[in-house]
């Protein structure tokens, strides 16, 4: 392992990220942020926290200064891996220098500690959107720059680190070797001149959706600080906000099926997009994956409204709205919470865990679907459940029919790569055993006074648990009971964030690229 | 497929049913029941369902009287498959014809219907020992005859139907085929002559175990029928008991570690149980799967002791117990309930449903873990997990060391099979889908009005539902809160005890027998 190598494309890493936290800077004035004073605190934190960046890369660079330039697999792996530790450690820097404060559960106001602030900066990076800030809407607390830079981590979250540094620097075949690591998806086949191409089609359309849907939140009446948290929040499949009621804090109809048009966009195969764009739409509208999405979205939105409707009163809980009202907020937010869920953004307007128990297991079984393959979108991806049931159902004739070997047809077109049925059932047996041992470590080492003090009913103490490693594991943010959409992750014990931070990467980076970083035979000379 | 020729084999499954349904008449007579009078309904219902039986088998064997001899690998599945149904149909016949009384959700007695007594009949076959009898103690409602049926369903269950069959019938090749199909594990090799001999070897341990077990509860002070049942009950590891407090009603510390000692037997596997008798005990101490299956048992009865003395009080809840009597309850009610769990049997000495978070989360952990290949435990198998977590760890390391093909290895041999890799993923695989669909069902048919009326806390109903779905597929019996220790199914609806009985089906037969049934392509002419 050329570990110099890595260092110094390390050091690389670590001034971009002090580049981005720069562009923070200027919500530091009232002007922009729109609060009442010039916020020294969250300024000269960031100022400290941009140097510190800086000087780690200096040192980076200088440690491998003199390394050999080739860039084989283990490498590359090695340096998205830990590319994402760094920048975990990095965005934790401002909340911590900034004195960044939030509630511990006796309801006292305390300063974010440093588990507080991975969790934070992971979220951010991960595109989660969990938090442990129980109101950002007091700019004593909080300060507006220190909420942009929140958001400007789901930015270049979304976008993926190494999707930036090869989008500016090109690496050749390190640069091919690298992004397969990070782009989501099963399959990341192409040559390496196509790669940082990829990259930039990726970087285009990514900022455009984002510039377009800023322009727009601000025309429906959002300040820009505001559409900016939010554009990034949307696009990157995030989830963070400006205010404690999140989204639904806005009460604006118009706002609410803008952002749920952009996260299905964002939730969509971005190369898919450039076609469209490009005057191909049927490429997107044929596409199998994209189908299956769409239809999850609507059948998934069907079931909620009418279980809420029909059998329960989710949509009418005061018993004040006429049927038409009730069918359009249940179309509203049951859309809303699909499609938030699904795409793994985890944005809130209604409390969904007021809704009956069939549409929050609903909401759950979306955790674990996400979005599709090659777009922003956390999750397993859609396109892994599609050939995880075709694989399976191929497995069960097989057993019948043994001397048929049938290849899997996705769309008209065999899939003839032996290795794909393997890797997918690999990567649905990881997720399965993580899941599983993280529930049981969840429950072991959070105490049951956690949820006696967050006012919430031990009893529900599994299913809260599970649903918190769901919705760390895929990104998506919030989950059931104590972590609720009303509610937020920071009666948990430092132990437990930090569970939940290394579930949160692992997820980003589906797993191999973080799960390789903890096997002793990886760092293993050879 | 040649369905006559299925039918005719279907024909003698159902003489099999009607002889063994023959042993339960004695326990009419206030001799062997205990009972006070003859019980002339009991006796009578059965009487008719063993004529039912037989006339059925003569009307099968009728309409196959003419068919080829040569029994497919299609066939062989049809055959296991469909003779699981037949058995479950007469199995439900005596508690029908007898007249068997329960109480329904509004606390009336009720006779049992069509779905509780194929739920019933199901559930003892498949060695669940799940019920919805909600007075076994109460001779009206439940004659001590069908008690004893419901014993000896777990007992055929338990052998195999299939390997009772060709026990006796021997079958050739044919009955290889039909014994790969029914027999646990993931592995069944072997030469057609060693068939029979390994159904005789395997009847053979697992009726002399029976016959020890059953000499020393009598001498433990059971009664006969309460010993043969319990026996049955024990070694099937099912989990009927004749008392509505289960094993734990009897309150004597023997018959607690005697059950123990041989639930722990028939969760091994047979074959090493033969070789230690035959003076070779070091095959079963060596073997990697007994060593992990014991290591469970100790770790997670230690795990269950030290949380529940250090960091709550389950095994001292009256406060009234001297430290020493707490750390012997702790080992007594601990151990009992890991190995009843992880050997599926679900006989229960203590409400482990009031234990702490941890410890339940755990038992539903080892629901999914199981016995040991060729024993009677259900599950997924001990062998099953080892490689599972062995797979993936060598996918990781495939990931960063593409060239290197290793095979993976098992108590110090290479397992070359090409095949079983991807046969263990599929199985874990096809399990999480079926478990998260099923559970997604049952919240979904099943109303919020049966944990009102069940007199249990309907936020309960996720967790609850989701282990009621782990302890019938994997056949365990009883599951937390609604389904817990000391509840039974009795308060849900028609709808999803036919779907509990669908699934203790599946996982009886380890998927792949039940699945083909309803795939459309396994019943085309080809």
């Amino acid at each position: 392992m050329n570990l110099p190598l890595v260092s110094r494309l390390l050091g690389i890493i670590s001034w971009l990220i002090g580049l981005t936290m720069a562009f923070s800077l200027p919500a530091a004035w009232p002007q922009f942020g729109g609060h009442a004073e010039f916020e020294a605190r969250g300024f000269y934190g960031l100022v400290v926290s941009i140097v510190f960046c800086f000087a780690v890369g200096v040192v980076l660079r200088y440690i491998g200064r003199a390394a050999p330039d080739t860039l084989y697999r283990k490498e590359a792996m090695a340096v998205v891996g830990l590319s994402w530790v760094l920048a975990t450690i990095l965005g934790a820097v401002p909340y911590l220098l900034s004195s960044v404060v939030y509630t511990a559960s006796d309801g006292e106001p305390v300063l974010m500690g440093i588990a507080e602030a991975l969790f934070e900066s992971q979220s951010g990076f991960s595109t989660t959107g969990a938090t442990i800030l129980t109101d950002i809407e007091n700019e004593q607390w909080v300060p507006r720059c220190i909420l942009f830079w929140r958001s400007s981590t789901h930015f270049l979250g979304g976008l993926g680190i190494i999707v930036l540094f090869v989008a500016i620097l090109g690496q050749g075949s390190a640069g091919k070797a690298l992004m397969r690591a990070e782009m989501p998806g099963p399959s990341k086949e192409g040559s390496h001149e196509r790669m940082q191409n990829t990259a930039w089609v990726f970087a285009a359309i990514y900022c455009g959706l984002n510039l377009i849907l800023i322009v727009v939140l601000r025309l429906e009446g959002m300040t820009w600080f505001e559409a900016i948290c939010h554009g990034f929040g949307t696009m990157a499949t995030g989830g963070f906000s400006t205010l404690n009621a999140s989204l639904g804090g806005f009460e604006s109809k118009a706002i609410e099926y803008t952002v749920v048009l952009f996260m299905m966009l964002a939730g969509t195969n971005f190369t898919l997009l450039y076609l469209s764009l490009l005057g191909k739409p049927g490429k997107l509208l044929g596409d199998p994956e994209w189908r299956t999405y769409a239809g999850i979205i609507v059948a998934s939105t069907l079931l909620v409204m009418i279980v809420g409707i029909y059998v329960t009163t989710d949509f009418n809980q005061q018993g004040d709205l006429t049927s038409q009202e009730e069918w359009e907020t249940a179309f509203r937010d049951g859309l809303f919470q699909v499609v938030a869920t699904l795409t793994t953004t985890g944005f809130g307007t209604a409390n969904f865990d007021l809704w009956n128990n069939f549409s929050r297991a609903l909401l759950i079984v979306l955790m674990f679907v996400g979005g599709c393959a090659g777009s922003t979108g956390g999750g397993m991806k859609v396109i892994r459940h599609i050939l995880f049931v075709k694989i399976l159902g191929r497995e069960i004739e097989h057993s019948f029919h043994p001397s048929v070997v049938r290849h899997i047809r996705l769309g008209g077109e065999s899939i003839i790569d032996p290795d794909l049925p393997r890797n997918i059932l690999v990567y649905f047996g990881l997720v399965a055993l993580i899941f599983t041992v993280s529930c049981q470590v969840l429950v072991g080492i959070e105490p049951d006074s956690t949820w006696v003090e967050a006012g919430q009913p031990v009893e529900n103490k599994l299913v809260d648990s599970a649903s918190a490693i769901a919705a760390t594991l895929h990104n998506i943010g919030p989950g059931l009971g104590i972590v609720g959409s009303t509610q937020n992750y920071a009666p948990f014990s430092a132990a437990s964030k930090l569970l939940f931070t290394f579930l949160m990467m692992l997820g980003r980076l589906e797993l191999f690229a973080v799960l390789v970083l903890v096997m002793p035979s990886f760092w293993r000379q050879r």
